[in-house]
């Protein structure tokens, strides 16, 4: 018995495939404008401002911001950075391409399977109307909505993985966070979190050893099937 | 055409039974030691002094608590009031007689058939675990658990409303708080919100004419289908 109750996710990454879907969105968006890009180099580019977008809510320098926001600020800095001009409508359709991400083949059927045995919620830095959207669009059930817009903080600050355990009325030991980025599993586990790391090895198009933890973790596997056989089986 | 988007409820007495699940509770755990009590009045004692025990936490005395632990310090008075000791795991188990409360008969198919056309979320008092499990025993499908733990705050305090609301993305107008209390439509109404006043003439087992709206909601039904099937002819 692994003691285990709830299961925290992290999303981007590691429920969905955010850059393919990404540069769908984009194309979809430009190329009737004339523009010819390389579409996954532009959901890369878009996607490498998240995580200094979100440093300022870290170190206090501004309060906590959701990250439809941060996701338009660095759109507004890659489009410029390539001379596009769009206007306001297309802007903020294209900036809901984070809303419209698809999930990894696994998930829907490894997501149900889970909520048969464990109470299940995101715990993402995305803000709870994305989650929302991206829930409707992929079919999945979450208990709660949690992360780091119930919490007003981004990870990996502790603040966002305590308030989820919290929220949930439970304690980290009880808690499994699954991830497929070290840093992530590294801060809950931390925190006295259970820990799962999902491989995900086609997240960037090419393997990302930064994310492959080099400590212990509680479960290794490479889909949400084999983490449900795995807690079926005692850990 | 009615604009509306999504549906907000208040859950305690709008969506579950409380006296009836927390009297049969209470039974559950003092009848077996020998006590004989009017379990309905328990109940009725109980929630008595729900009001009460939010208005610290509204009039700024004290921060935001959830509800498990308002609840918690009201069950110690309300025994207390009757003389009963009970231990600790007793005392934690009849506490949470909150989360086992059984919904009104229509409730699950009506959310099931409104989620068809609207994005669903509590905005109640409870706490998130209480909503979570809430959700579990009655076989709801929320979309996010909003209310007065996200907000930390209690309605009627606006900030629960529009806290709800801007989670969601969404405006006011776009947002339909469905409750059986005219107080708390009259406070949603007031930020803009659309209101929806759902008869349940058994909360208190018998008429409470405060409950009654004074002034004009949107819609008036005494069950979810009904107002599933008046939002489907657009109001």
């Amino acid at each position: 018995m692994t003691g285990i109750r709830a299961l925290l996710f992290d999303v981007f990454g590691t429920l969905v495939d955010w850059r393919t879907s990404v540069a769908r969105e984009a194309e979809a968006v430009l190329a009737p404008l004339g523009h010819a890009l390389d579409w996954p180099a532009f959901a890369d580019d878009w996607r490498a401002r998240y995580q200094p977008a979100m440093e300022a809510v870290r170190c206090g320098l501004e309060p906590y911001v959701a990250l439809d926001e941060l996701h338009r600020r660095n759109l507004d800095a890659v489009l410029a950075s390539r001379g596009i001009e769009l206007d306001e409508a297309r802007c903020r359709h294209l900036n809901l391409a984070w809303h419209r991400l698809d999930a990894w083949p696994d998930v829907g059927t490894g997501l149900a399977a889970l909520r048969e045995s464990f109470l299940l919620a995101p715990c993402s830095n995305g803000n709870i109307a994305l989650m929302v959207a991206l829930a409707r669009r992929n079919g999945w059930h979450w208990d709660a909505i949690l992360g780091a817009e119930p919490a007003r903080a981004y990870k990996p600050q502790p603040l966002v993985y305590l308030h989820a355990v919290a929220a949930l009325g439970l304690t980290p030991a009880e808690t499994l966070m699954v991830a497929a980025h070290a840093a992530d599993l590294a801060a809950a586990g931390a925190l006295g979190l259970r820990t799962a790391f999902l491989a995900r090895a086609a997240e960037y198009g090419r393997p990302n050893p930064a994310d492959q933890p080099d400590f212990p973790v509680d479960f290794h596997v490479d889909s949400l099937p084999a983490l449900a056989a795995q807690l079926r089986a005692g850990g």
